[in-house]
C-alpha cells in the first residue's frame, strides 16, 4: 500500500517519519508542492493522497488522480470548502479531514492575546527595545478583574474558558447550542446583546456560517462596553474591518488580537519585507496600530497540532484504502 | 487627622483620591518626592506617613519625622529591609507594610512569559515587524505538553499553579513548607534535584534568603533537562547571571523570562535610549538575546496591585494613628 502526500512542510517531516515507522506496511511518498494538474502524476502508484492547501482543488487535478486509480483523499486540516463535492461524486472519491487537531493551540493563542493586551505588552516591549526600563505609564489590568465573553463553546471555546478561569476571569458565554458542562456552570447568557453589554473582553470561537458573516459590525460594536478588547482566532469574515477601524479610532475598542482577518489572503503567507509594504491599505492600517496584535493565522501552529494533523490524516487515508470508514469521513458517494 | 504620603506616582492618584473620599475625616497630603532629610518637613502637621522607595530610609529623615511628632509609618510595598529597626526603636515608631497586594499580577506575568517563550512570540513579533507573514519555522509548543516546576508555593506560586493547570500543564512543586491544598493534589516533589530533573519549565516564587542566593548556578542548571525554560519573577539574586549566560550559550537553557535580575539596579528604572547603551555588559548580554524576555521588575504593576497598595497602606496608617494594631504591623517597640 502506498500513500502520497502533497504540500509537506519541513516541520511536518518528523511526524511523517514517525508515522511511517509505526506503519511499516505502508510506503509513503511526498512532495512540498501542492496538488495541481502538473503535480498530480507524482502520486502514480499510490492508492491514496494526503493533502493540505488553501487554494481550490480543481477538477483537472482530481481527474488526473482518478486516471491513476486514486479514490481516497485525506486532508490534513478541518475545512473542505475548497473541494467541489460534484467532482468527488463524479469520480466516486472518498474524502476525510482532521476535524480537531488541537483546540488548545488556538485557545491558548487567544488567551495569551488577552493577557498581552491587558498587560500592554506591545507597549512594554517597544519601551524595552528603546532601552526604557521604567514602569509608568504602562500599567496593566489583570484577567481576574475582567468579564470575558466567549462566543462559541465548541472544542476551542470550552478549552479557552478553562484557561480564562484558571486566571480567575469571570466568563460568560453564548452559543446557539448549549454544552452541558458550560450550562451546569451557569455561564450562558441568552443573547449576543447581553454578552456585548457585559463583556470587558470578547473572544470569537464560532465557525463562519451564512448568517454570522460580519456579525461584529458597527451595530454590534455600539452595544459593547467602552474600552472593550476584541479577540478573533476563528474566521476573518466574522468582523468587518471597517467597523473595527472605526471602533479603534474612537477608542470604543481598546485593543484587538487578530489571528484571522477579512481578506487575510491578500497579505498572509508571504514575506513583504516590511509592514510599510503591505499591499492592502485597510489591513496595513490595522497592522500598524500599537493596540492591535496581528498574527498570520498561526494560532494552530504547534508541534502537537502538526503531529495530530499528520497522524489523523494518514490513519484516515489508510482506513479508506483498506475499505474502512473512519470517523473523519466527510464525503462518500454511498 | 492628617496622613502625608511620599513618592506618589501619577498612576496612584485615582486610588488615592478614592481613599480620601471614602475617609472624609482624614486629610491627605502628598508629594512625588521620596522621603529624605530635605523632604521630611513636608509632613509637618501629619500624624502618620505613607511611603514607598527602594533606597534606604536614613536615620536623619526619621529623626526629622520624630521631631514633627510623627510615629506611624506605613510602606506601600512588602519589603522593609531598607529600614534600620534600631532607628525605629530609638524613635518609638511603628511600621506597617502591604504583605500581599496582588499575587495574581506577578503570577500572570510569569505564566504569560511561559506562553510567550513556548509559542516563540518574540520571534513571531520580530517577523511581523519585518512584514513576514509566514508560519515556518516559528512553530510553538503547548503548555499542556509541559511539566512545569514551581519553586515556592506561597501566595504567588499557588496562583501561578492554578493558571498553569488551567492551560493543562502538568505541575510539580517544591517548597520547604508544604501547603495543604497543593499537598492534597500530590504536586510536591521531595527535592529540588527531582524538580530540576523532571521540569520542562521552571518558575521561581521564593523569597531571597541567606541560604538560597544564586541557587540557580552551573551546578543546578547541569541537573536540569536539556532545553529547559527558566522564569524568575521573584528576586534577581536567585540566579547567577554568569551561569544563566553559559546555559543560554550552550543551548541547555532554551529560553528565559526575567522580571528581576542580579544587579538589576544598574539598569532598571531608567530610560537608556537603547539596549546598546545599557551600562552593565552582563545585563546587556542577557537583554540582547531573542530567547530572553526581560521586564523591568514590573510584574506587580497592575491597576489592582496599585489600588491595593494605596488602600492597605492608608488603612494601616489610619489604624496606627488611632492606636489600633493592624494585621500589617511589622515593627513596634512593645
Ligand atoms: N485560527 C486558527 O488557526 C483556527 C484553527 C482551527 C479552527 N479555527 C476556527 O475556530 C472555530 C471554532 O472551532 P471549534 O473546533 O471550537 O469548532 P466546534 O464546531 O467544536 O465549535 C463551534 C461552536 O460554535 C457554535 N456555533 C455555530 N454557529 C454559531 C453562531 N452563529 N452563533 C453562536 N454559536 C455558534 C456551535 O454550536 C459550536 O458549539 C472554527 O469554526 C474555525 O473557524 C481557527
Ligand atoms: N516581581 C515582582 O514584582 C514581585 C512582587 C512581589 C513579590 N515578588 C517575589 O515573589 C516572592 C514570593 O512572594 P509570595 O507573596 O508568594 O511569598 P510567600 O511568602 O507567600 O511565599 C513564599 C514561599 O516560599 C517558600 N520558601 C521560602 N524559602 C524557600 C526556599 N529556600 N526553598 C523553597 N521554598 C522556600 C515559603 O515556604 C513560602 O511558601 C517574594 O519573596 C518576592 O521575592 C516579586
Amino acid at each position: 500500500m502506498k500513500i502520497f502526500a502533497y504540500g509537506i512542510r519541513e516541520d511536518e517531516k518528523t511526524s511523517l517519519e514517525n508515522w511511517e515507522q509505526a506503519n511499516p506496511n505502508v510506503e509513503v511518498g511526498y512532495t512540498d508542492k501542492t496538488l495541481t494538474p502538473e503535480t498530480a502524476d507524482l502520486a502514480n502508484g499510490a492508492s491514496g493522497v494526503v493533502t493540505l492547501q488553501t487554494t481550490p482543488y480543481d477538477r483537472e487535478s482530481l481527474e488526473k488522480l482518478n486516471n491513476l486509480g486514486i479514490k481516497n483523499i485525506s486532508i490534513r486540516n478541518v475545512g473542505y470548502d475548497n473541494f467541489d463535492f460534484n467532482d468527488l461524486k463524479d469520480f466516486d472519491m472518498k474524502l476525510s479531514n482532521v476535524p480537531v487537531y488541537s483546540p488548545n493551540a488556538i485557545a491558548e493563542h487567544a488567551v495569551l492575546m488577552v493577557g498581552r493586551l491587558l498587560r500592554r505588552i506591545p507597549e512594554v516591549d517597544k519601551k524595552f527595545d528603546n532601552g526604557d526600563f521604567t514602569w509608568a505609564p504602562t500599567i496593566g489590568k489583570e484577567y481576574r478583574e475582567q468579564t470575558v465573553g466567549v462566543i462559541g463553546t465548541g472544542h476551542i471555546g470550552r478549552v479557552a474558558i478553562q484557561m480564562l478561569q484558571g486566571f480567575g476571569a469571570k466568563v460568560i458565554a453564548y452559543d446557539v447550542y448549549h454544552n452541558d458542562s458550560i450550562e451546569k456552570q451557569g455561564l450562558y447568557v441568552d443573547t449576543l446583546d447581553e454578552l456585548y453589554a457585559q463583556s470587558d473582553v470578547i473572544t470569537l470561537h464560532v465557525p463562519l456560517t451564512s448568517d454570522n458573516a460580519y456579525m461584529i459590525d458597527d451595530n454590534a460594536i455600539a452595544k459593547m462596553k467602552d474600552g472593550v478588547y476584541l479577540i478573533n482566532c476563528a474566521r476573518g469574515e466574522l468582523i468587518s474591518n471597517d467597523a473595527l477601524i472605526r471602533g479603534l479610532d474612537s477608542g470604543k475598542i481598546a485593543g484587538a488580537g487578530l489571528d484571522v482577518l477579512d481578506h487575510e489572503n491578500n497579505v498572509f503567507g508571504k514575506n513583504w519585507g516590511s509592514i510599510e509594504k503591505l499591499p492592502d491599505p485597510i489591513i496595513k492600517n490595522i497592522a500598524e496600530r500599537e493596540n492591535v496584535i496581528l498574527t498570520p493565522h498561526n494560532a494552530f501552529y504547534t508541534e502537537t497540532a502538526v503531529r495530530n494533523m499528520i497522524e489523523v490524516s494518514f490513519d484516515s487515508n489508510k482506513d479508506l484504502i483498506e475499505g474502512k470508514i473512519p470517523d473523519t469521513l466527510v464525503f462518500s458517494k454511498k
